[in-house]
């Protein structure tokens, strides 16, 4: 027991004066171990000294890599006072859509990067019920509303409540050519178009200079456009403009935030693994994992506020580490699951196997210490206590079966934690990186991808130009119609898809051969 | 080619009338793995056979499993009416709250099944803005909130928008002594009073006969009290009245649902292998993961109004499948991973991981064959062709780097779609039981946590009780002080917890030692 003790003292890292902590104890370690990880730990200390000193750090996009060093000097900078102005015009009404009414209600039109960290920010400091209130109990600042996919359902029940006089646009594609992004805007331009209103009017942009989205919302003259730069990555934009704007429209502190990352930022850039939370984060990641993330990363906040934290998570990790070559070319297949809700409802939903399932994952608990309201239950426990119950309950009862897990605690969830939160694993991430030789900050399968959705349109275009009149035919033999026999089966989901929204197409279904029939006139 | 248009013709199960349709083709296996699952096969047909006919299929609670069987007769049974009764005359006004005013909230207290069914639901059908909407928008219907953890910041952001004279307390709780649900049960009653409001007359219950719950609701003469079956458990309520009155309150179409699932269900009573969707899911996870749960189901549903399937699933499956022992008392610690959010939009995150990564999963799409608008794009390019496109090219880049997947294909989200959805994965999850041989409908695991958690609330009790004053100590020192000093780790949390919220309670850090040092007044 004196062990557990002393191996808590020793593997907990804190940071008092933010009152943030980290527990490693609970993870499967020696001393040796980490001693063995000595030469990583150099490598990795060198890797994000240069990251920080500006070297190319994505040799596929030879970019560098700078969301770590720009947020240094982000607070008080020309684009910082831009948005900040901006905000505060938008806020009083001086600044107004085409027809003069104050903005109450911002859509924010973009995806991945440019979606997950604002709504995370969003319902962390915010809260979920931030677009049930009214305008003064939002102090003037504006509801926050998302198109973050190209599903027609997103679309349609955003207009279900949207009054598009008082609505802000925000189009969000450093590169300006992000295909679902582009889609929302187009539609968005027709609706208005079809309201006899103006888009221009009522649309803002943050974007890289010279974009195509750059051009044709400069050229078009929309109410502000905001400049990204190119060598922020859109998983790693949430301390820039990209969070900036989103969050300032809404009254969060923003600085706050910033001041958080950076205060992380300082504290991980000790060269000591054993002083260092990212370093430690990435070695308890390395470990468990055999360097090949052969165990699940759970995150289970146990806060209502930090829902989105696993999902936040799961596109940092997952898409940062996910790669197929290292940065030698060597085929290595990396990657490392991530995935959560929150506790403790949780444990009333999958916790059940993290207890007696399949040894295949190490949790990380976030606790927050601070209760929003005293809310007495029992004698003196509150509803806090009995959380805090459920969680050490809950560590208790994996350690005691040797399952392993990490520990934040941090103090409440305000800007300047979600900052430090954010930081830390936007750090551990590029010291993971440098321990197994990857390129975090590119991603290829997802370029690979897209081009195959290219293909599929193409073939489509093709399906339409060639096909032409056909009566009750199986996808393979329209396929054989149009040349392409080798696509029967992505014509068949093409004209399935169709057949409910092209009153051209139909299908009927035979049996005997358990394949659907394609007409089309 | 040919090969792979015949695979995909034999491997998907087509359900022409209800145009549901699942394709397996994209998974490895050959037709001599499922030859070889065939007692397995013949296992699980007599397994869910017994389940139907009310035998003890859950040995240790020692009860029947009856959620599959119940829908038979749900529809029309006088619970079923009862609700229905209750809900118009709540909608219309009849039934009021204590002050007399109509209801237009519901607030659902209840944890686990009693979230997480309601909220996919909700989502679903009624869509992402329901509770912005007016109150002739919503047909007189309710706004839908949830208390679904013990986080006082949960229940504070609902007191920020809840009107407590037009708001309808529905408590949900089988056993009547979840503490998650009492607490924010205990915590409303206490806020009501404040006001000068008796809860009683806003509140409504849905539990056990004879719980605690029931003779508490009942014995207060809450405004009604609905009473569930003992033989249906919390992950597989969503089809029983915890389901319903949620629903029905928000408008939801519930015997459309129903309908659903028991056209599922008749679907996968087939006892041919390669007839039945659930029968043929359970293999494909079984062969996939070798029996083992070797590789994670990552759920992608291509629509936003889905995107709670991944969290209802991932308790479905995981509480389910994820067990220390099976029947005959091995220890097997079985489990199967679940995560997922919504395409195309997950595709800008953990898809790079999919396309590059660890080889570790399989992926299963759910396609929504109609659009909910047609939103033209370019030339005759939708958004949703754009969706359409994403999703298959999505799947031929898997494809092509030997990933495997499966697709599922619904006509549209609605109630009907939903409940064959969630019967196919319920009866999926009682398959793969039977192949596994373990228990799917008990929660050991659940229990041990909640003990543990017990254990945690007694060492507070005691540290109350017996730590006194105390100036500047360590956590050690206090244990040693109430002659626990084996429990010095969690006395330290509970002190960390403690200092933030009791003003008797503070710490400050003692470097040198990498220590918190406690004082207690």
């Amino acid at each position: 027991m004196e062990n557990w003790i002393e191996r808590n003292r020793k593997y907990t890292l804190v940071n008092p004066e933010s009152n943030f902590s980290i527990a490693f104890a609970g993870m499967k370690f020696t001393d040796a171990d980490l001693l063995g990880l000595a030469p990583m730990v150099n490598r990795a200390n060198r890797g994000i000294a240069e990251i920080e000193a500006g070297e190319i750090k994505n040799p596929d996009e030879k970019r560098k890599v700078t969301h770590f060093t720009d947020r240094l000097s982000y607070v008080g900078s020309p684009i910082y006072q831009e948005v900040e102005a901006f905000v505060e015009a938008v806020r009083i009404g001086k600044i107004t859509g085409g027809t003069g009414k104050k903005f109450n209600a911002v859509a924010v039109n973009g995806i991945g990067g440019s979606a997950l960290g604002p709504q995370l920010m969003q319902f962390a400091v915010n809260g979920p019920y931030w677009n049930e209130k009214s305008d003064a109990a939002r102090n003037g600042y504006l509801k926050l509303y998302f198109l973050d996919n190209t599903d027609s359902a997103e679309f349609v029940d955003l207009l279900s409540v949207m009054d598009p006089e008082t609505t802000l646009h925000l189009v969000i594609s450093k590169s300006g050519g992000t295909q679902e992004t582009k889609n929302n805007m187009i539609a968005m331009e027709k609706f208005y178009a079809n309201k006899g209103l103006k888009f221009i009017q009522f649309a803002a942009a943050i974007t890289m200079k010279g974009s195509e989205l750059d051009q044709y919302s400069r050229g078009n003259h929309w109410l502000q456009v905001f400049e990204m730069a190119e060598s922020i990555g859109g998983r790693t934009s949430e301390t820039s403009v990209v969070g900036h704007l989103p969050a300032a429209l809404t009254g969060v502190k923003f600085a706050d935030f910033i001041a958080g990352a950076r205060h992380m930022d300082q504290w991980t850039r000790k060269v000591d693994l054993l002083q260092n939370p990212a370093m430690m984060l990435a070695a308890m990641w390395y470990i468990a994992g055999k360097g090949k993330g052969n165990r699940n990363m759970v995150i289970v906040p146990y806060s209502d506020r930090l829902i989105l934290m696993s999902r936040y998570l799961q596109q940092l990790v997952m898409e940062s580490i996910g790669k197929e070559r290292d940065l030698d070319g060597n085929v290595v297949n990396q990657g490392l699951n991530v995935f959560g809700n929150k506790g403790g409802t949780d444990a009333h939903a999958f916790i059940q196997q993290l207890n007696d399932g399949r040894d295949d994952f190490f949790a990380t608990f976030i606790e927050v210490l601070k209760d929003s309201a005293k809310l007495p239950i029992a004698g003196d426990l509150t509803m806090g206590s009995y959380l805090h119950g459920f969680l050490a309950g809950l560590s208790s009862a994996l350690l005691g079966k040797g399952r392993q897990i990490i520990t934040v605690k941090i103090s409440e969830v305000n800007e300047f934690n979600l900052g430090m939160l954010i930081a830390l694993y936007e750090r551990a991430v590029a010291v993971y990186a440098e321990f197994v030789n990857i390129n975090a900050f590119h991603q290829p399968g997802v370029q690979s991808y897209k081009l195959a959705a290219k293909g599929i349109l193409e073939l489509r275009k093709d399906l339409i130009a060639n096909a032409g009149e056909v009566n009750l035919s199986t996808a393979l033999e329209i396929a054989q119609k149009i040349g392409r026999p080798q696509d029967a089966v992505e014509i068949g989901d093409l004209l399935d898809k169709s057949s409910f929204n092209c009153p051209m197409v139909s299908r009927t279904f035979d049996a005997k051969q358990n394949l659907w029939l394609y007409s089309i006139k």
